[in-house]
């Protein structure tokens, strides 16, 4: 189609937009040219940087304090409009210095890497700009969403695919959605009453539960962060001991159950971890359900992190229970590579979410409408408009199938289980727990040799506290990787290395242990 | 640059992609060039469809009903990789059947339009693909959502633009998240200990109060899903009387008030709305907050969809007093035509937010790092992610200045008054209230000729009840326009008319004009 050679590289704009205005664009008269030409450049610029995240050479981050990155620009706005050169100039500013969160070697995050089809569907997407509010203004993508949340809860296991869903702004939201239909589903009165109108509730999840893509010292935040906005109060969310993998004790679990019934509280829903931020570990579903099925306790499953395992044959079992939960929250932007946003709340029972966040039984949504009003879905939300998150998932996996996510997931275990083989009896390693990791996630701290036979225990824990956030900003100074580190309960700073890049090899496995040592040798 | 023509119309895409897969994209070795092609067209794709969105000759959408569309093409997910020539082909489908949203006659929502520019910055937000929890993860994000909110609170009034603020996932949210600080505010102890520890909360707002995005029935929806998710439940928001035009009647406040405080509850959360989604009413904020004041109670103003009023020095007046309040939502999605999603909550006191939403005050959020943590926004947030909404507000600004701005917002104003000054003395129609409008909201029925002189007066409500269903439902048929149409309390169906789109001209009006009466006479 295209037989010219696009020079993907050249970096000046031609010197045309020095005169042009965003008054030249569409909707103006004879806007098409300028636009197409406005807009070609913008994309130029975007495949340069593709091109350039991907490559091993350039660096992750080009650093900068935040003061010094306020003047490295004029950022500030201004009443007169600027010409679309400098608007162009404003956008190669801003990837100048922005993460290159494609790069090979960025595992910050849960989330990283760039997929193609992924990003060629959220330029779509945003092309589209229009909200999942009802079949009337978004007739595809209401119907991809339909599709693709029964696909998924096929993958679950529940029947049929049977069941509700929707896709939400982000993880903590799908909680904070489980959490409130839990609440519905046994106090139906609140929505109306209020909490003062129902017993004192209480809500129970492990001490490392998921935090939402960034590790910090305090857990069980979203959970917690949600009983806040709730109106139940992080007090009544009891936090449930975990063994040294980090994964939820059942026996615990049914202890407090039963302590808080013993003082009058009422147990409503248990939030099990599928894949904790920081351990990586897959709480036991099936022992979990049986003591929610026991005291009659809405069972959530946060698989944000680690339900896309689901999609493993290899690596499914680590859920195994899962069918048993009244809901999941399953977050493809993160183990599946989908662009951020992109998380799904499924639930086992139907009309549930309907009845929770509509505002009337007796509702005049519309009534008279043309079409089958089955099909939307603003009423089952907790916003009014929802943006447009389920194309770019729908592509990828039409452009993957199934068996694509699963070689992709696979890949990345593989490549954890290769960074732990390597490091476990490594001189000047130790890892945070014992074991291969269930997910990704490989936690372990990094000795340089000047602290490896301290004989003072306690001198010896304070160097090592210091190691992991000098390497951390060296490695962004050098933009060379870039992964996370923390401390948690006791144990001193370390790294947490997790894997969903799939643009990650082997080779930036040795790359990321080389760099940790070149950084860290001096500490 | 591009010295080669580009044939933006062609629908065939290259044969060679019949034989490629996801797997010869990057980050495959040498997956450069056929990236480059692959996403070069899908921007193609995306191209003839900005220019034929523009185009007044293509229709609105084409419209099927879901069962028709779900056999109009294959959308099931599949096992199997599909080819990158599917892939497009797909692209195509879904553009196919979607709503062209910047099309000049698309007056269906409260967010119409397409700035190019936004979209621009909306796909290199996509390519930059991170999210807003910490400056090191999106460092000029971050900066760029604290420039941006400054100036709007500049704009709103606050000295210095001091305060605080957030971009949330839409209106919805936003007026979640300030529902939530004046309830903390008030009784910071509902953090950690839930709404059983504090008296009984009621919220007011006004009976026309913003429903986001779409109109319905039910008002106060918003403010009362929030109500219901927190714990305080929807009975405890007790909606004001307003006048013809739809404004809230302060008196009606003052008085439900002392009724509330009387019972023992105690008032904690004032919304007024500047400009209802129906009516486009101000709520009369000066008075409002003279109340507020008196009895100490939180002010918000919803201006999710009148907050952009600020912008035009002919119009600000009509949001006099923005400035006392506490809390501000204001969406540049609607008026100000920012992609989806762009909503902003403005906070008057400074750290409150932190306070509120951080989950412990010795919290350990990785205060060694290297940079000044205060630009870490992860802690104030609900969300643990946060979508990146602000580059595509951040470079619109800078392209069309706050004067663009004010000149977008200006002639919309000027088109909705010309719509109302010649259908208000027409033949055949009536306004649903009198006088001009004070946002780009016009709502009026059109009696067709058959019912314009019935004597029965039921029967004619009767009849004109199913005249806009009919017509709407036409209108997507032919594809030709989309303008939105509701019943408001004893008010039969009439149509809302609104105006945001920055592509319609006083044609566009004068052709929904004539639409309406072509698809309306014979009924």
């Amino acid at each position: 189609a295209d037989s010219c050679p696009r020079h993907i590289n050249h970096k000046m704009s031609p010197p045309l937009f020095i005169h042009f205005l965003f008054t030249d664009l569409l909707p103006a008269m004879d806007g098409d040219t300028k636009t197409m030409t406005f807009l070609q450049e913008v994309v130029d610029i975007l495949m340069a940087y593709i091109v350039e995240s991907f490559d091993r050479e350039t660096k992750v981050i080009d650093f900068h304090y935040p003061n010094e990155l306020l003047q490295m620009n004029n950022w500030e706005l201004q009443d007169e409009p600027a010409t679309l050169d400098d608007i162009l100039i404003s956008c190669r500013a801003t990837l100048k210095y922005a993460i290159k969160t494609a790069h090979p070697r960025y595992f910050n995050q849960l989330s990283t890497g760039l997929d193609m089809v992924g990003l060629a569907a959220d330029w779509l997407t945003s092309t589209a700009n229009t909200n999942m509010f009802t079949y009337e203004v978004a007739p595809v993508f209401v119907l991809l969403e339909y599709v693709t949340l029964k696909k998924m809860r096929e993958i679950i296991g529940w029947p049929d695919g049977r069941g509700d869903g929707i896709f939400s702004p982000g993880g903590a939201i799908s909680n904070m959605y489980a959490m409130l239909l839990a609440r519905f589903k046994m106090f139906p009165e609140v929505k109306e009453k209020g909490m003062s109108s129902v017993p004192r509730l209480v809500a129970f999840t492990s001490e490392h539960s998921l935090f939402h893509l960034f590790v910090i010292f305090q857990s069980h935040f979203s959970i917690k962060k949600g009983a806040a906005a709730l109106g139940i109060g992080t007090e009544s969310v009891i936090c449930i001991k975990v063994d040294e993998s980090g994964k939820m004790i059942p026996a615990d679990l049914e202890r407090r159950i039963l302590e808080a019934k013993q003082k009058g509280f009422v147990p409503f829903f248990v939030s099990a971890t599928a894949g904790t931020t920081v351990y990586g570990a897959f709480d036991p579903l099936i022992a979990i359900s049986d003591v929610c099925k026991k005291y009659n306790v809405w069972m959530h499953v946060d698989g944000a992190w680690g339900g896309s395992l689901l999609m493993s044959r290899r690596h499914r079992w680590k859920l195994d229970g899962v069918d048993r939960a009244n809901s999941v929250t399953w977050n493809p932007h993160k183990m599946m590579s989908v662009p951020l946003q992109c998380s799904a709340l499924l639930v086992r029972e139907e009309g549930l979410m309907q009845n929770c966040n509509q505002m009337h039984a007796c509702y005049l949504f519309q009534q008279d409408k043309h079409y089958d009003l089955s099909y939307d879905t603003g009423d089952k939300a907790l916003q009014c408009g929802r943006h447009v998150d389920i194309f770019k998932l729908w592509l990828m996996w039409r452009a993957k199938g199934t068996i694509g996510f699963e070689a992709q997931i696979d890949k990345c275990l593989e490549l954890s289980e290769y960074l732990y083989n390597k490091i476990k009896d490594r001189e000047g390693y130790e890892m945070v727990f014992d074991g291969k990791p269930q997910h990704t996630n490989v936690c372990f701290w990094y000795l340089p040799p000047g602290i490896r036979y301290m004989e003072d225990k306690e001198e010896r824990k304070k160097h090592l506290h210091k190691v992991a956030p000098v390497i951390k900003a060296r490695m962004m100074e050098y933009g060379t990787t870039m992964v996370s580190y923390q401390p948690q309960g006791d144990k001193v700073n370390f790294f947490r290395m997790v894997i969903s890049n799939p643009a990650a090899t082997f080779e930036d496995i040795d790359f990321l242990i080389e760099e940790i040592e070149r950084l860290g040798q001096d500490l």
